[in-house]
């Protein structure tokens, strides 16, 4: 199988198999497909922030989406756990398989780069507020160079928020669109977005009533079986099809093979 | 000023002041200077362990020494505070002055690699006792190759333990002796631990007893200024110096322009 580099991103949520996942991919890599891996740690974050007596908040914005709301304390507790705990625990796996991987955030050498928010519009008692000071922004920029330099020299590149603001500041970032602005920058063959359901389902949580595809002209059809973070998944994937990647998948992360299955087309396939 | 690569080791201990630190790498990096900053997160490490209900334990060593336990939760704990806490807010610091550092751990790309240790004598109530299973070793080898592709290209490693064992496990390591690996892997022009003393002290803990010079070949003459980890420190040094590093400086992180003192000569330097 050869068709261009694969960019997967795996969530953070709960049930999700990183040793299947980690398994999947440097099989993959031994075969000499060019990959790159994107991850989350929400759920294991707010553990740790709990743990740690300072338990997580989130904001309702406007349209229904929630966001983590990301002060200087927080944003530490983030690190920890996605670059310090997540990234080496996958990093480790893959070492343990014999590929040599390199666990990077945002901040390494400004591999996510973006603009920190000045202000975010929220929700609350039915009120719209808003919260200055937030340590978070979008990705804007990707840093191809360092993600190609580390290819060319056989390493797997295992990639995390936080992302870096223009003015060098530490960002909360979401990972599906870091993700996303990685493929795009690459022409990325498949986009693979693995997580603790099987796709978009019509009937959700109904597993049996996966959409198995979407033409990336159609999405705004489907949105009406779209819900939350999923409505965003979609419209983004739609957005990379558009900026050059081939295919986007939505795919199932609690399985054998997971990244193969999903490039077998198991999962809702955006084209 | 051009003394060849310059590796800087800055301890976990508490006084250190960060941002000094960088603020200095980061004005000889703008003139030119090559560098490799590795660091270290133990006081820090201590506090979220016992903040998260599992205090460090340490085992005392038949030398004197003491090496702490580290189990799997410990490495989970390690991870979180030197690779992601403290390893990014370095990061953080050289990217807010327009470095553009790449941070590290030891398992990223295999940068620093040992075995790990099968068993760990140690002494508890006079008994010499063996203790197995931990999750530490020492390093042997360094992955020069990426190193230098990162400072060819402009970007600044920022290093940390975990190192990796040759199986591919993450292990906790004595960063001083990683720094050192790294100087004698480039020959470096010198290498500059910082840490809260003004050097080795022939009365500790006066300041004004401060050991300005030692010969690598005289060493042994010198050993009883030092204590615990000194000694250690100072025997590693005269090693790096026979493997090839020019000069070794113990010096004070809790000043101004702290690595530009040291390569004034404010410490002790091993020669």
């Amino acid at each position: 199988m050869s068709e261009g580099l694969i960019v997967v991103k795996v969530g953070g949520a709960e049930g999700i198999d990183y040793e299947a996942v980690v398994e999947d991919a440097a099989a993959l890599w031994e075969k000499g497909q060019k990959l790159i891996l994107v991850h989350g740690a929400s759920a294991e974050t707010n553990r740790v922030a709990e743990a740690l007596g300072h338990p997580p908040k989130f904001l309702i914005h406007p349209g229904g989406m929630q966001s983590r709301l990301t002060d200087r304390k927080t944003l530490e507790i983030f690190n920890m756990v996605y670059a310090g705990k997540m990234n080496k625990h996958i990093v480790e796996l893959f070492q343990r398989r014999g590929v040599n991987a390199v666990g990077l955030s945002g901040l390494d050498g400004r591999v996510f780069e973006g603009k920190r928010k000045k202000a975010i519009k929220y929700v609350e008692n039915g009120k719209i507020k808003i919260h200055r000071g937030d340590y978070s922004g979008s990705v804007e920029r990707i840093n191809k160079g360092l993600l190609e330099l580390l290819l060319e020299n056989g390493y797997l590149p295992v990639l995390t928020p936080p992302a870096v603001s223009h003015e060098g500041e530490a960002i909360n970032t979401d990972g599906d669109v870091a993700a996303a602005r990685v493929a795009e920058a690459f022409g990325a063959g498949a986009l693979v977005y693995l997580s603790n359901v099987p796709g978009l389902l019509a009937n959700y949580p109904d597993e049996s009533s996966l959409i198995r595809e979407i033409p990336a002209a159609q999405v705004e059809e489907f949105m009406r079986f779209a819900e939350g973070r999923m409505k965003k998944k979609v419209l983004g994937a739609a957005e990379a099809i558009r900026a050059g990647v081939k295919r986007v998948i939505f795919a199932d992360a609690r399985v054998d093979r997971p990244i193969q299955r999903a490039l077998e087309g198991l999962g809702t396939v955006i084209h």
